[in-house]
């Protein structure tokens, strides 16, 4: 808890109430990183210069490259916020929540599995965090028959519109309301749940 | 249309019945290293090498390193088979095809779009060829109202889709038979289509 010394040159310390910004600015950066780079290619400072933070901030918040790396292949805190409605419910949901995450903080709760082929042995990790994570936890929440695949086929729809709107950046689905897509999208994501 | 000259060291060059075989090695090893690698980090050898060619056998084919990506950047021919149904039918026809590519040929005709961030300024080019030979191709072929936004999330479903099979690996969606999954997902591609 004890605020980190300030150096020269070093951005200064943030005050006590702007911890939960920086440490989201240095998982963001983090993750625009593992988007683009080999996970064993990119550094502690890489991630500290692109936050706008020094390096001892982004250890002091995250402990070694290794742990904050950890939690950015985590998609545990993603599948409590995406799966966060009754299931009734849940494939609207599902679609508004990934769409806000893109449009209002640049980040998606599922997109980054298509990194994994970046990753080498780190992307098997992160498959497997997926599939725990996410894919083995709504399967937990259905009913009836094939409830692993309809999962998947589910959570396929969810990655397919994260990556047409933040990655190919569809004109048209960039420039409609989350509502008008959740309306469009929804049902689709909610046959494979209530079939 | 002359035969490359063989040199000490470098591969035979194959028989001129394998050379559709040698070019489909070449656009494979090619992509794989763009969904691995940025674009500027890729030689023509590291593509020779992993097609398991000579690299002058690879500029025999596709002339230089530029028009091979460009090839590769390109989803022209792949959008040809893609839309090879008649509208009633092209939903359960795409999702077969991504699938079938997948399994068959270790391809897929869209999922490349998804390595757009590592490319710079070439992602941007993928990213409007995309748009051009895929979504914008299927919503012309599309009748009643908002053509570009129900091509775009019809493509979105399929981009998830090759997502879950080839690069999250989901173990249902794999071990389930193609006709079953296009049973339960071609329905909801196809609702973006003729709604």
């Amino acid at each position: 808890m004890s605020a980190v010394s300030s150096r020269p040159g070093a951005p200064a310390a943030p005050a006590r109430r702007d911890a939960a910004a920086t440490k989201a600015a240095i998982l963001k950066a983090a993750r625009h990183l593992l988007a683009r780079h080999a996970h064993a290619d990119i550094t502690l400072k890489d991630v500290a210069e692109r936050a706008g933070v020094s390096a001892p901030l982004v250890l002091k918040y995250f402990g070694n490259k290794e742990s904050l790396f950890a939690r950015v292949m985590s998609f545990d805190a993603d599948a409590d916020a995406l799966l966060a409605a009754p299931l009734e419910e849940l494939g609207r949901h599902m679609v508004r929540h990934v769409l806000e995450s893109q449009r209002d903080r640049g980040a998606d709760p599922l997109v980054r599995i298509v990194f994994a082929p970046l990753h080498g042995d780190q992307g098997d990790v992160l498959r497997a965090n997926f599939r725990a994570h996410v894919v083995d936890a709504l399967a937990a929440r259905l009913t009836g028959p094939d409830p692993g695949l309809r999962a998947e086929l589910a959570v396929a729809q969810l990655i397919g519109l994260g990556v047409m709107y933040g990655i190919a950046r569809g004109p048209r689905v960039r420039e409609s309301t989350i509502a008008d897509l959740a309306d469009r999208y929804g049902p689709a994501v909610q046959a494979q749940l209530t079939p």
